[in-house]
């Protein structure tokens, strides 16, 4: 297989955490991040929308969007829950993760850290505000919970950690959230981890 | 089941859409769109977003997301294929909808259509132009295909049809897409198809 990535992308992060839990070898392209006029080219008829992480699988076909990814690999594995309804609640916190957390914790992040442009500040606190409100909700269900879904560590915190666990480079800080640094902990602590630079 | 729903939501549309191809009847609670002040309190406990559509279990138990309802209630029908690639690509279609589409496309006619407050031009024309760009993701997908996720009508179709269709009252005209005007037809003429406003 071969994968369209980034090192300082969460999104393609999450698939290399969860191909390092799996023991699956996994050729890696850098792509660089926001260029979108050179991604085009080399992602044209691979990924609709032009963004890595992108995956091509042995036999050319091609699978984007980082949490379909997580998915395609996951399942059939202790990644993805067999029980109807837990799988319900991982695809729940992937869709959760796509549009309230990543547009806000990791655009904030890109931002102050990766894009070459003056930070328009009114822009970054909406974006903050948002990052924090997704936290908010994510610190309320870890109350008196180990995982987001079900009662393992799964894809969706897989997911959520990719992002949630640098939110502090985009001026986002995890302090008020006692349940979110714990459940980072305890991912970290998951055989097989890897860290996003490695 | 109960649904808490809101008539011009496209979120929620999906869930009626597919509840009425599988004929499943399911109870229906409107909850105000955007006033999440009032929503809080109705949705506390059952989506940690506090978004609608909003599905109860009949043994109470909630899923949030419109896309993980779709998986959750498709998945296993003819609306959710069983090639593990197939489904990969339904997935993908989902995120796509969720992260390149709806924010920009929902949010346009949201801000025209039902939000009561001057709509701000500049910020219009970004969404709009966002629209277009995943349109146009769209269009080069769908030309030579019928449906975009295997070789059936699914729920990336339901999925990414419920603002499409109605993407004219965000100002964001179809007329250049062919491919998708020809596949919005196709969508119309499913067994048991009914429209936002049934």
């Amino acid at each position: 297989m071969l994968l369209y990535d980034n090192p300082n992308s969460g999104n393609c992060y999450k698939v290399r955490l969860l191909l390092a839990h799996l023991g699956i070898a996994c050729e890696r392209k850098t792509i660089a991040v926001g260029d979108r006029s050179k991604r085009g080219n080399v992602l044209e008829g691979l990924n609709p929308a032009h963004r890595i992480p992108t995956l091509v699988l042995d036999d050319g076909r091609p699978i984007a969007e980082s949490n379909a990814i997580l998915w395609y690999l996951g399942d059939g594995t202790r990644y993805v829950p067999d029980d109807r309804y837990e799988r319900a609640q991982v695809l729940q916190w992937l869709f959760f993760e796509q549009y309230e957390h990543e547009p806000n914790v990791a655009v904030a992040r890109y931002w102050l850290r990766y894009r070459d442009a003056p930070v328009d500040r009114e822009a970054l606190a909406a974006r903050r505000a948002g990052g924090h409100r997704a936290l908010a909700a994510m610190e309320a269900h870890l109350s008196g919970r180990s995982w987001l879904a079900g009662d393992r560590y799964s894809i969706a915190d897989i997911s959520l950690y990719a992002y949630t666990h640098v939110a502090h480079e985009g001026e986002i800080e995890l302090a008020a959230y006692p349940a979110i640094l714990a459940w980072l902990g305890r991912v970290a602590e998951q055989p097989g981890h890897v860290t996003i630079d490695a």
